[in-house]
C-alpha cells in the first residue's frame, strides 16, 4: 500500500462512520475520495504550462461533499454500478474457455428474458386496469345508487370512507413492506441506468407494493397515474399507452443513459409482446370474457375520425399562445412539486404513522373536493340525439345525473365521479358529442392542478403521467373553449393538444410524446400541431427550470451525470478535481497492506502499481475493485513468497464469483476469516485486475473526461500524468468528481451562471 | 522535430506518392501511419509484465495496408473526419467571447436546416413520384396501344427503345457528372457518418444526378428504387415509404454511428415535415390538381382490412419455414450482388463508352424479359365481381389484356408491365381481389430476383430496398399459393410478409422494417408475424454472410468501423498495433521543422510535446492538425524569437478559419508563400494545440480502445507510456489501425475464425 501524498490514511471517513439517518443526509457515495483533503499542495509545485500566458481563470477552494439527500428511505449506501468490461485474467481466460453451446444458452436467456419481461408487463398492466376498474367501479355505484335516492350524506360517507380505506391500505404497504416503493419511479430507473444503484429500488418487495399500491391508490381517487408499478420500463410505457414504438422511444429518449443498436431490437421484441398480450385480454373481455365492470380496458384513445382539423392562421396562434401558456405552468407546476416534496419529506420522516396520517388527509381532501364540488355546476339537459343512455345508469357513465333533476346531466360530476381514465376520455370527446361548460371545466382545471401537486410525495406508488394529462386536458379543453370565436378547431382536439403542451411543459420529452398521442390518434395530419405545441411548451418551460423527473433526481440526493458538461468544466483539467491521498497497491501486496486499506477506507477500486524487480520502472499494471479483493481474500489465494499466483487459480474463481451480488448477500469484509499467520502472506493482484482501465491525462478537459466518464458507463477513471518522473497513476475520478456541486463547492468562484 | 524512433522521415511514403487510379486501388488513407516500418523494434526492449506468466499468444509479422478498394472513384485520398471536439486556445476564446443573440442565431439556423431538409426532401420525394409515373407511364400506354392494335413487334421496339433511351441517359448522367452518384448510397452514407469522408458523395452535382439519374432509371424499368436520392437520410426513408417514425429507427439502427438525444427530435422533426409535405401534395393531386398520370402517389399501401388474419400452429410453421428459406435466398442474394459488382467494377473502370453499354444491355435484357415472358403465361377471365375495369384500359391497369382475347387478362402482364410500385401493390392485393398462377408468381419472382442481382452496380443510382421488396413480395405470395392447404393466412399478408423476410435476409435490420411495415399496414396484429419472420431470416442470412451494405462498403473499401471490435482484439494492447515512427512537434517549433514534416508524411496529426525550458521535462501539451498548421502558416504568425504568440493571434484567426474547406477549397502546401528569412523563425503552436486529446495507455485492451474510437468519432487517439522514463507520447492511433485487415496483416497467426 503506498499513500502516493503525505497524509496518512487515519484522516479517512471509513464508511462505517457515516451517519445513515432516512433523510437530510449526506449521501456518501462508496465512490467518494475523501473529500477533506486538501489536494493544492500536490500539484502546486508542477508549473502549469498551458496558463502560463492565460490567466489563471480559477482558485481552488476547499472540497465539499456533493450531493445533499432531502428525500428517500435507505440511501445509503449508494454504490455506482460499473458498466465497463472488466478486463482481468479471469474472465479472459473464461471467454476463451467458453464453448459454443454455452453462447446460445447466453443468448436464448436474453431473449427468453425479453419475452418473460413483455409477458408480465403485460400482464401486470392489464390485471391493473382490471382491478381498478372493479374496485373504483363498486366505489362509484356504491356512491350513484346512494345518491339516486337522494341520501347525499351517506353517499359522501360511503364515498369518502372508501376512499380513505383503500388509501390508507396503500399507505401501510408502502410504509411497512417497502418505503422505496413511494413516488414514480422513473427518476430512480433513470438514475439506475446512469450508474446509480439506490438502494431497493429493484427488489422484489417493491415490485409487490408497486403493484397492489398502485392499484389501491388509484382506486382511491387519487390524482396519480396506474402507471406506476410499469413505467420502469419501456414495456411499461408500452402497456400504460399501448403504444409499442412509443414505449422504445421513451426509454431511449428519456430513461436510458447509454444505448446499443442491439437494444433497440429486444427493447422492440418486450414492448409487442405487451402490446400484443393487452390486445388479447382486451378482445377476451369484449368477446364475453367474465371481467366485471372491466370495460374499455381503461386505455385512452382518442377517435379523431370525427374531429375537423383545418389550419389556420388564427388557430396556429391560439396553439402557439396555448403551447406558452403550458409551458409557464407546467414550469410553477414543477416549481411547487418541488416544495411540496421537501415539505411532504419531513412529515414522511417522522414515521410510518405519520406517514398514513398525511395519505388519509390528501385522501379525504381529494374526496370532498370530487364530492362537493359538482354541486356549484349546472344542470345541462341531455343531449336528444345521444347513443347512449342519459342520465347515465351504471358506474362509469358519461352523463351522471348527480343532483339533477331527471332529462338533466351534470357536467363536473361527469369528470369528477369517474375514473382518471374515463375523465380523460371525456374530455377527449370531440365536441359533437358532448360540451363542456367554461366554469365546469375551469373548476376541474383548477383542482386537479392542485390535486396533482399535493398528491405527489406521498407515501403510495403515484404515476406522474396521468395527473399531467387530467391537468393538460382540461387545460386544452377550457381553452379551446375561450378561444372559439377565433379557430374552428375541434375542443377535443384542442384537449389532446393541451394533454401534449402539459406533458411537454413538465416533462420534457418530446419524440416519445409524439409518438405516442401518433399511436393513440392514428392520424398524421394532428403531428405538425403537437410537435408545435411541445416544441413550445417545452422551450418555454425550460427557460425557468428543469424537468420534473431532473428535479425529484435532485431532492432525492441521487448522483446523476447529465449528457452534457456544464459549461464552466470546460476550462478546468482533470487535475483540478482530483483529491488525495490516493491509496495504491503492488501487483503483488501483502493481505496485511490490502485489509488494512479496505478497513480505513470507503474506496472502491485501487490502482495497481508494478515496480522493480517485477518491473524496470514503476508502471501501471491496472485496477481493482474491492467487492473482487473481497472474492480472493475469502478464497485465501494467498501464498508465502512474493511470486505470482499458480495458474490453479482459475479452477477455484470463476467469473460467476464476481457476478453482483442481490441485496445484503455481497461479502462483508467483517466476515473474513484470515488467520494470524496469514496477514504476511502475499496475494497475486494481477488474476483479478482490471488491466485496460479508461485512462484520461490530466491536463484533458474536465468537460471531455465528464462526457467520456458517462458515455463508457464508468465507475472509476485513472488520471496518468503527462510528463516524466512521476507516479504513473496520479489520481482516481468516480462519478462524485463530476458532480456540479462538487467542482463548484472546490471553486467557489466560478459563476456557473455566467457560462449559461 | 523529433522522429523518436531512428529512422528518417525519408523512408515514408509521401502522400503525393499514391497512384489514384479508378479502380482496383490501394485506399491511402491520409492518417495511414507508414505501413512499412517493423515498429517491434521499438517495443521489443521492454518487458511486458502482463504477458510474463502467460503464453504469448501472437507474434508480430510485418505490417501491411489495411483495404483495398474494388470499386468507387475518386475515393483517394479519403480523408477521416473529425468529430471530436478540437479543445484549443483559439475555440475556447472563441466560445468566451460568444453572446446570447449569436447562440440563439446558432439553434436557429439548426432548426431552420432540419426544416429545409425536410422541405426539400419532401419536395424532391413528390416530384420524382410524380415524373416516374408520368414517363413510365406514357412509355407504358405507348406500348399498351400499339398491342391492342396487334402491332406486337412495334410495340416491342417502341418499349425496348424508350427503355434504353432512358437507360442511357442516365447512365450518361452518371457517367459525366458524378460518377460517385452511382448505386445506392446508404453504404456512403453510413461511412460518412462512421467518420469516413469519401470524396464527392455530398457535392451538388451528385445530388443532382441522384434525382434525374433516379428518375431516369425507375422510369426506364430497370429493377431499382427510387429512393435512390433520398435514402440518404432518415428524411429520405420517411419520404419513400411515408413513415415518420419509421425514418427515424432507420436511422438510428442502420446508418448512425454515434447519436444524441437531441438528434432524436431533431430527425424526428425534419421526417415529420417530409410525412407532411407529401400528405399535402398528395391531396392535391388527388382534389383535382394537374398532375397528369400521377396515380396515387406511387407509394406502397397494404389494406389490411379485408385480410383475415387468424393464428395457426401450421400457419406459424409456414411462417417459420418461410423465414428460413428467404434467409438463405437472401443470403445467396447479397453473395451474388457481391460478385457482380465486382465485375462490374472492371467493366465500368474502362471508361464511360463502357459504362454506359453494360446499362445499355442490361436495359435491353430487361426490356426482352418484361416484354417476352408473359407470353408463356395463361389468361385468365376477368372476375366478375371487379370494381374497375377488366381488362384495363389505362396504363397502370391491375388486369393487363396483352396478347389475350377481350375479357381475359394475363396475370403476369399485369406485374411486368408496370411500374415497381404498381407491381408491389397487385402483389400486396388480398386474395379476394385477385389471385395469381402459380407459375407466373414463380416466373416473376425468378426474373426480378436475377434482374435485381444483375442490374445493381451498373453506373445509375440505384435503390435496393425496392428490388428486395418485390422479389420478397412474389416469393411470399408464391409461398402461401404452394402452402394454401395448411394456413389460412391471407395471400396479400404472405406477400407483406415475404418482402419482410427478404428485406431481413438482405439488409439484415429489425426494428425499422418492423416500424415501416406498422405504419404502411397500421395494424398491430401484423407484428408478431413480422416480427418472427423477420427474427427468422436475419438470424439465418447472418449465419452465413454479412448485410449488403456491409459488403458493399468492403468493396468500395471504406475503412468502416464497425460498433463491435474483433473478438482477437481482446488479446492484443494498443501498443502491438502502434507503427511508427513517430513525428512530434515542440510547442514552439521552427517553421522549417513543421514544413519538412508536412512535405515528407501524409500524417494529419502530430502531438506536441512541451520541453525544457518550457517545462521541467518533457510533457504531453496535445495534439495539432494539419489543416490548423496550414491556416497558422498562411496567415504567417512567425517570431524571430523562441516565445510564446502574442495574444494578437486571436484577432488574426477565429474558429470559422479552421471549419472544414469544401471539396478541393482547402488550403494546400503547394500554395504556400514562405520566405527564405521565415524559414528559420518560430511559431507557437499552443493557440491551436488540441490540449485535450483522447489518449490511451499503451497496456488498454485494442478492443476497448476500438470501442472508445468510434464512440466518440475521432481521428486520433495518443498512445501514452505506462511507466516512468519514456517520452510522454508513445504513438498514434488513427482509424487505419482498428481494421481487421491491418490487425491480421500484423499478426498473421491469428485465426479469426477461431474466435467467432
Amino acid at each position: 500500500m503506498t499513500p502516493t501524498s503525505g497524509e496518512g490514511a487515519e484522516k479517512m471517513d471509513a464508511e462505517d462512520g457515516v451517519n445513515c439517518s432516512d433523510y437530510e443526509h449526506d449521501i456518501e457515495n462508496e465512490d467518494l475520495w475523501d473529500g477533506n483533503e486538501e489536494s493544492g499542495g500536490y500539484w502546486s509545485g508542477i508549473y502549469d504550462r498551458n496558463k502560463a500566458h492565460t490567466k489563471p481563470l480559477l482558485m481552488k477552494g476547499t472540497n465539499t461533499t456533493s450531493q445533499i439527500a432531502i428525500i428517500g428511505a435507505n440511501l445509503c449506501p449508494i454504490e455506482s454500478l460499473d458498466y465497463e468490461i472488466f478486463d482481468n485474467e479471469i474472465l479472459k481466460n473464461d471467454w476463451s474457455s467458453r464453448k459454443k453451446v454455452q453462447i446460445i444458452h447466453y443468448v436464448m436467456l436474453k431473449w427468453g428474458f425479453a419475452l418473460l419481461i413483455g409477458l408480465g408487463t403485460g400482464l401486470v398492466g392489464f390485471f391493473n386496469s382490471f382491478a381498478v376498474e372493479n374496485i373504483a367501479g363498486f366505489k362509484l355505484f356504491m356512491t350513484t345508487s346512494l345518491m339516486s335516492k337522494h341520501r347525499y350524506l351517506e353517499a359522501f360517507l360511503a364515498y369518502a370512507g372508501a376512499n380513505m380505506c383503500l388509501a390508507a391500505a396503500a399507505a401501510a404497504l408502502c410504509a411497512f413492506i417497502a418505503p422505496a416503493a413511494a413516488g414514480s419511479g422513473i427518476p430512480e430507473v433513470k438514475a439506475y441506468l446512469n450508474g446509480v444503484d439506490a438502494q431497493h429500488i429493484l427488489a422484489p418487495s417493491t415490485l409487490f407494493v408497486k403493484i397492489f399500491g398502485s392499484i389501491l391508490g388509484v382506486s382511491a381517487g387519487f390524482v396519480v397515474g396506474k402507471e406506476g408499478p410499469m413505467v420502469h420500463t419501456a414495456a411499461g410505457v408500452a402497456a400504460a399507452f399501448r403504444a409499442p414504438v412509443g414505449g422504445v422511444l421513451f426509454a431511449l429518449e428519456e430513461a436510458a443513459t447509454w444505448w446499443r443498436s442491439a437494444l433497440l431490437w429486444r427493447t422492440f421484441f418486450t414492448t409487442a409482446v405487451v402490446a400484443i398480450v393487452l390486445r388479447v385480454a382486451i378482445q377476451f373481455c369484449a368477446t364475453g370474457g367474465k371481467c366485471g365492470l372491466f370495460g374499455e380496458g381503461g386505455l385512452i384513445m382518442y377517435d379523431v375520425s370525427s374531429a375537423n382539423i383545418t389550419y389556420s392562421a388564427s388557430g396556429i396562434f391560439a396553439v402557439l399562445l396555448m403551447g406558452a401558456i403550458a409551458g409557464i405552468l407546467g414550469s410553477i407546476y414543477n416549481y411547487l412539486v418541488d416544495k411540496v416534496v421537501r415539505t411532504y419529506s419531513i412529515i414522511n420522516g417522522k414515521g410510518a404513522f405519520s406517514k398514513i396520517s398525511l395519505v388519509v388527509t390528501i385522501a379525504l381532501l381529494t374526496s370532498c373536493c370530487y364530492y362537493f364540488l359538482p354541486w356549484i355546476a349546472y344542470c345541462i339537459p341531455c343531449p336528444s340525439n345521444s347513443t347512449v343512455i342519459c342520465p347515465s345508469v351504471d358506474e362509469s357513465g358519461e352523463y351522471k345525473n348527480f343532483q339533477c333533476p331527471p332529462g338533466y346531466y351534470n357536467d363536473l360530476a361527469s369528470l369528477f365521479l369517474n375514473t382518471n381514465d374515463d375523465a380523460i376520455r371525456n374530455l377527449f370527446s370531440p365536441r359533437i358529442i358532448k360540451e363542456f361548460h367554461i366554469t365546469s371545466l375551469f373548476i376541474y382545471f383548477a383542482t386537479i392542478y392542485c390535486l396533482g401537486i399535493i398528491t405527489y410525495g406521498i407515501a403510495i406508488p403515484s404515476g406522474l403521467f396521468i395527473p399531467v394529462i387530467l391537468a393538460g386536458a382540461a387545460y386544452g379543453r377550457l381553452f379551446g373553449r375561450l378561444f372559439e370565436t377565433i379557430t374552428k378547431l375541434d375542443r377535443g382536439l384542442f384537449a389532446l393538444l393541451g394533454a401534449a403542451s402539459f406533458l411537454g411543459g413538465t416533462m420534457r420529452m418530446t419524440v416519445s410524446i409524439c409518438v405516442i398521442l401518433l399511436e393513440l390518434t392514428n392520424d398524421l395530419l394532428l403531428l405538425p400541431l403537437v410537435m408545435l405545441v411541445l416544441l413550445v411548451s417545452k422551450t418555454v418551460a425550460d427557460s425557468f427550470n428543469k424537468g420534473v423527473y431532473d428535479q425529484i433526481l435532485k431532492i432525492k440526493g441521487l448522483p446523476y451525470l447529465e449528457a452534457h458538461a456544464e459549461p464552466y468544466m470546460r476550462n478546468l483539467v482533470t487535475r483540478d478535481v482530483v483529491s488525495g491521498p490516493l491509496i495504491t497497491f503492488s501487483g503483488i501486496e501483502k493481505v496485511r497492506n490490502i485489509l488494512h486499506a479496505l478497513h480505513t477506507t470507503g474506496h472502491n477500486g485501487f490502482p495497481v502499481i508494478d515496480e522493480p524487480p517485477f518491473s524496470d520502472a514503476p508502471e501501471l499494471c491496472g485496477l481493482v475493485l474491492r467487492s473482487h479483493l473481497l472474492v480472493l481474500l475469502k478464497e485465501k489465494i494467498f501464498s508465502r513468497d512474493r511470486g505470482f499466483a499458480n495458474p490453479v487459480i482459475f479452477q477455484r474463481i470463476s467469473t460467476l464469483d464476481f457476478g453482483k451480488a442481490g441485496s445484503g448477500k455481497e461479502i462483508k469484509l467483517e466476515d473474513l476469516d484470515i488467520q494470524e499467520e496469514e496477514i504476511d502472506m502475499y496475494v497475486d493482484l494481477h488474476p483479478i485486475t482490471n488491466a485496460s482501465p479508461y485512462t484520461v491525462v490530466e491536463t484533458m478537459s474536465l468537460a471531455k473526461a465528464a462526457i467520456l466518464f458517462r458515455q463508457h458507463g464508468l465507475r472509476h477513471m485513472c488520471v496518468v500524468p503527462k510528463s516524466q518522473g512521476r507516479p504513473p497513476v496520479v489520481g482516481i475520478l468516480t462519478r462524485h468528481d463530476f458532480m456540479p456541486e462538487h467542482v463548484l463547492g472546490l471553486y467557489p468562484d466560478i459563476k456557473p451562471h455566467k457560462w449559461q
